[in-house]
């Protein structure tokens, strides 16, 4: 467990819910894990990190904690695991991370959240991540994971699809290192793809969350918001056709069965309402409606959730 | 003042914040008026009907009030004054109250409400009216009269619009009647445009009251809700004009400046919805919504704006 699986250096930038449940993972397989936190550095540095998890419980301990990232060296992967809200800030928080074949893995919601960091580290450089993970912070240095795990991750490239990739075999690497710290990772080729997929059914369900006030079996067991939520996904399809980004209908029919069948989920955007924070809309909705409507469709019932939701934020 | 204007018998059933308002008055100008009451019949048999009105507090006293449609006479005209709502039970109700020429005043929001009572007196003998009044009742028998009053009323031709007109002449002995009870009253040639312009304000304020839980002023003041508002005139405007009604642009510049002016307001809608009753979503937004789509133009906006109001319902 102390022989490192790679000589790559990951830098994890947030250790809440999702950095702290990967960056712990990553950390407790032997790789060298430097985390940037905030309020909790001290407890981090002194305690440990703590992961109760479905999959079994575990500390880590002692753990590379730092309350800047000053006093951090230079990492080959710097994995983005804050919200996307503050992402004009973090990109300056991060640049002493940078060394020059660093890699950002952004692990954030929403589309085109990659492009602030590649405004940084320069094209080629970036990877995304869409993550499939029930996780709490509970505390501090405290991680309770609930359910799933899996990322689908691959390289951005950039909001017109031009730049090139980070290399391959970089990509195989990372992508070894998350696998042998037990992380259910998918190498995918066509980013885009993904996150278009996972904003099928955020926009939907994140949105109307907030929006409508009520969990997801508040909405799938009313007709009325149960077809909303189904119109909502036809137009979050509609919109990722504009884009060039296939998705066919059968995924609507399956992310339908999945979310029926799910226990009552409160949002991560609903969370952040209730608790007074700024939610993502921009990443979330006002991004993927924005990008529809320059290529000349506008999702009426997207456009009409952003509008709420901008109302609803003031 | 004891002089009957008119020698017609009026109807007034409900005596709530509107039927109370101009039943009163046309009662107080002389009229014969008999009101179908509910909760308070014995109060307004008592004590009378109390005014207190802007344009100066008035009582009426002795009132023909009565708890059952079977104890009153056949009536001229039947006002119908109360909530769409119940609609198809209000046609039963009011049988009792029909004779062969009697002609029904429906006083209500939204499209085609007047259908259910062309049902039950026949094409021709119904009229409809739109009235711009804030009032409410506030006790057994009283009601406060804050501001406006202002009714258009016209012939309703049916859902397809050939049903024949109510004539001229009882048209006229009607408007007369109201004008000389002191009600500003303008009879109108096209009822739907009156309707549908009422609709222009009523789909986006009614509506986002419940759906944002917004009185008028905070929709107004948030860039994001305010064009969501004007969308929904637009589509609104839109959906009358497929429907054959033209309203010009200039009616929706007016009625924002008009919003803007306005003191924070409650809408009807939204103070059925704080108070646990049935909100008038059919008559204000499903059936404007239905008429719309079934000539082919679907106002995606209003229907995102109806099953939101629908799941809150519930």
């Amino acid at each position: 467990m102390l022989t490192p699986n790679s000589k790559k250096r990951y830098a994890i930038v947030g250790a809440g819910a999702l950095g702290g449940y990967y960056g712990g993972l990553l950390a407790k397989s032997g790789l060298d894990v430097h985390f940037l936190t905030r309020s909790d550095t001290d407890h981090i540095q002194s305690r440990g990190l703590r992961v109760d998890s479905i999959h079994g419980d575990f500390v880590v301990s002692p753990v590379q904690a730092y309350s800047s990232a000053h006093l951090m060296p230079p990492c080959d992967v710097i994995i983005i695991a804050l919200k996307s809200t503050q992402n004009h800030l973090i990109r300056e928080l991060v640049t002493p991370l940078l060394k020059e074949e660093s890699v950002f893995l952004v692990l954030q919601n929403g589309l085109h959240v990659e492009s602030e960091f590649e405004a940084v580290a320069g094209s080629g450089q970036v990877m995304g991540g869409c993550c499939f993970l029930c996780s709490n912070k509970v505390g501090p240095g405290h991680i309770r994971h609930m359910d799933y795990g899996h990322i689908a991750m691959g390289a951005y490239l950039g909001e017109d699809g031009k730049s090139p990739a980070v290399s391959q075999s970089i990509q195989n690497e990372i992508h070894r290192d998350f696998l042998e710290a037990g992380i259910r990772t998918e190498l995918v080729e066509n980013l885009q793809y993904s996150r278009w997929k996972k904003l099928m059914w955020n926009i939907p369900f994140n949105g109307l969350s907030v929006a409508m006030n009520a969990p997801t079996d508040k909405v799938m067991t009313s007709p009325a918001a149960r077809q909303l939520a189904i119109d909502l996904m036809v137009e979050t399809q509609a919109s990722a056709k504009v884009c060039g980004i296939e998705i066919a209908d059968k995924e609507i029919e399956q992310m339908i069965a999945y979310t029926d069948s799910m226990v009552p989920y409160d949002s991560s955007m609903r969370l952040d309402f209730l608790a007074g924070r700024t939610m993502e809309i921009e990443a979330i909705v006002g991004r993927p409606l924005r990008e529809a409507k320059r290529r000349g469709f506008v999702p009426k019932k997207i456009e009409m959730l952003y509008q709420q939701l901008c109302f609803l934020q003031k």
